[in-house]
């Protein structure tokens, strides 16, 4: 039987356990919180709030629109905004490994999305194949944009469930979009095996990394392209902007064609200061930039891709990685055998590898209620209609402890039907 | 002669004086800074430090996920960030004298752009007409997305001088697509005369207002859709969110024909948090919400918004227009009787109601050095290829005796050569 001092026990022996400094808990540890959302939205770096003070105070208020383009009055440096996008690319390069010049930060994860699907069309307009696949439980922002995208051109979006997958990739298929962890059941595809499958049958696979960026090492090796979040692991903060990666065997032939992506901004353009009427795409993946970024949340993400760099130090994304593992077991083992008389079911895969770093859970009637009851305790997860109960692990600041005390606080709520009150079942909008 | 005392007492009479204070200017002062490059940065309000503040660290860091629904801990209310956008939206409107459920607030000009001329073009897909006019010195991230639109649907792009414009608008015409003050010269156009004229001749008239929201009242009555930026005259900060206005009859037949726009994203649905596989666009203008917004970015946004708002009690947008002529007049008849001797001519119209809220002059060979010479004695414009120098006159917080002393500064600069030092010439990107 697992204790709780056995918990104790392992976060002492925990090599990411420094890393939990980097973030403002205080509140959280006042209120005596225990955070399990930290793959919808990560928490507060601790330098994010001075950095951003910063960036308001000493940058646009006393630099104006001179931080563009210099280092702040002062100064301490900083500033030139006009290149923060691409420093920030370069960071988060380093967190999907590939190329610094093959990532850019720009607008959400649902606008890059339609860039990298409207170039993936493009490249594959000629062959006849029309068929963009994805999951039927991918998140619905994807499948969305996909459809979008794909009316445009006269392709077709087609969903399978995820065991129909590996039989649908063949010679029909134009484009194989999937989200390596899924955001309902934490289930995570094999990603080296499903880009081979899609590269030997033709087709280009686009991977959307949101719920894997800063939570575990990926492997893009053969893959076209890729889009993903940065206000889950990366902590960039509600709503912070998103990223693009773009093998560099499309961004040559991007060159050579001068290909122009829809969202034609200025700021994707060759010399945006020339001021030309005349659109000429930018070299390379600037060319997937498109308007002005709002500089302070970009500043904010800045802060949030340097916490998940700090655990380069500690082991990296692969200790990240193990001690995610090592969370998601010990839920789902301290769950089953606490709360093995509810009616819980366990929806995301008990093989640890085919599990991203977030658990949920099936009620078959009351896991709206259920949640809210559990917050009302202090533990944060989410719901996911129709009845998932939902948990991420974040390993830079979440504890084996948290762990424990989570599931004691479930045992509670279930074991003694507090989630029956009524007011647990007052919908609101969750995210 | 006009004297620097006489500027000092229409200072003292300036009913919008005291709107000053809202702006945090204490480093600008301290420099001897005069800022005229509020219409391309507009400068940080004093309480967006503070209200930043507030969001990152308290709704957050300590609400956390909860802050998308509920007042933030504490609670002084705010956080609830799901509904920031349309309390914002409803804020513009008031600006642009339009009802609150016709805007929207989300991503950037050019990519709001992009949504409002599909919509325009699916409205005129049946009609034949397949032309997008619009003006050659237009800013070209305008351009750039009109001919991404047009491009993808068969229209076609057609580019006319300021001149030719009233006599190109006839029957052939599927769009006009305009901006109301011109970013380089600073001419402003009739916007009642050229919506009329384009409704008489059967087109979509379609406003960008980046150059005019927040400086002037607007008249969008008869037009069909509009777009603005929030980071210059509504001082949203770097790169903040943009807006995007549609009148209520296309909204109602969105909503008959359950139109989509291309940017299809989770937050435009219906029921985002139904997540069902299926697009269904929000009712009216929500449809134009796209992915999760930068909540930082946009908090900052509402800030600067208020400030504008600020002036309501001040004798609102009238007032701010009308000291923005006195301002622009003023700057004009300085410069030229005090530098009239240098080769700088006027290409923004004499005639106030032909001109924004901004001056500009051509000099034949040497914009660039001048104006950062000018910069280098503290008078902050902008220089905008191939010859023009542009200031900006923002009311809320430019003094009459600011003007003066810009002027002063430009004499020096110009009668005693200053700019001729070769390092004025160096190049960088300027926004």
């Amino acid at each position: 039987v697992i204790t709780r001092a056995d918990c104790l026990d392992r976060d002492r022996g925990d090599r990411l356990a420094p890393l939990r400094e980097l973030f403002d808990l205080e509140a959280v540890d006042r209120e005596g919180l225990i955070y399990l959302d930290g793959n919808s939205l990560g928490v507060l770096p601790r330098k994010t709030t001075e950095r951003l003070r910063q960036v308001i105070s000493e940058e646009w208020g006393a630099g104006l629109i001179r931080s563009w383009n210099t280092p702040r009055p002062g100064s301490g440096q900083a500033a030139g905004w006009i290149t923060l996008s691409q420093t920030i690319a370069g960071k988060i390069a380093r967190l999907i490994n590939v190329n610094a010049r093959e990532v850019v930060v720009a607008d959400s994860t649902s606008i890059n999305l339609f860039k990298v699907l409207n170039a993936a069309i493009a490249i594959q307009q000629d062959t006849g194949r029309t068929r963009i696949v994805s999951e039927r439980t991918n998140f619905p922002t994807d499948l969305y944009i996909a459809d979008s995208a794909a009316k445009a051109h006269g392709f077709e979006l087609v969903l399978v469930d995820d065991r129909e997958l590996a039989a649908s990739i063949d010679n029909s298929v134009a484009i194989l979009l999937l989200t390596h962890v899924n955001y309902r059941t934490g289930r995570r595809h094999s990603m080296g095996e499903l880009t081979h499958a899609a590269r030997a049958a033709g087709a280009i696979m686009v991977w959307d990394l949101c719920h894997s960026a800063g939570a575990m090492p990926v492997d893009l090796a053969g893959a076209d392209f890729a889009v993903g979040c940065g206000y889950k692991y990366l902590n960039g903060g509600p709503g912070a902007p998103a990223f693009v990666w773009v093998h560099p065997r499309h961004l040559a032939r991007m060159d050579r064609d001068r290909w122009r992506q829809p969202l034609s901004g200025w700021l994707g353009h060759a010399a945006p200061f020339a001021f030309t009427p005349e659109y000429e795409p930018a070299a390379g993946i600037d060319r997937f930039i498109c308007g002005t970024p709002p500089v302070l949340s970009l500043s904010a993400l800045e802060c949030g891709v340097d916490t998940v760099l700090a655990a380069d130090a500690h082991g990296g994304l692969n200790a990240i990685r193990e001690k995610s593992i090592a969370l998601t077991d010990l839920f789902i083992e301290l769950v089953e055998s606490r709360c093995g008389d509810q009616e819980l079911s366990l929806v995301t895969p008990r093989q640890a590898e085919q599990r991203g770093s977030q658990v949920s859970f099936v009620h078959p009637t009351s896991g709206y209620p259920i949640m809210q009851a559990l917050i009302a305790r202090g533990v944060i997860g989410d719901f996911r209609a129709p009845d998932i109960l939902r948990f991420g692990f974040t390993p830079l600041y979440t504890r084996f402890v948290d762990v424990w005390d989570a599931v004691d606080r479930l045992t509670q709520v279930l074991g003694q039907g507090e989630w029956r009150d009524p007011k647990f079942s007052e919908r609101a909008a969750v995210t």
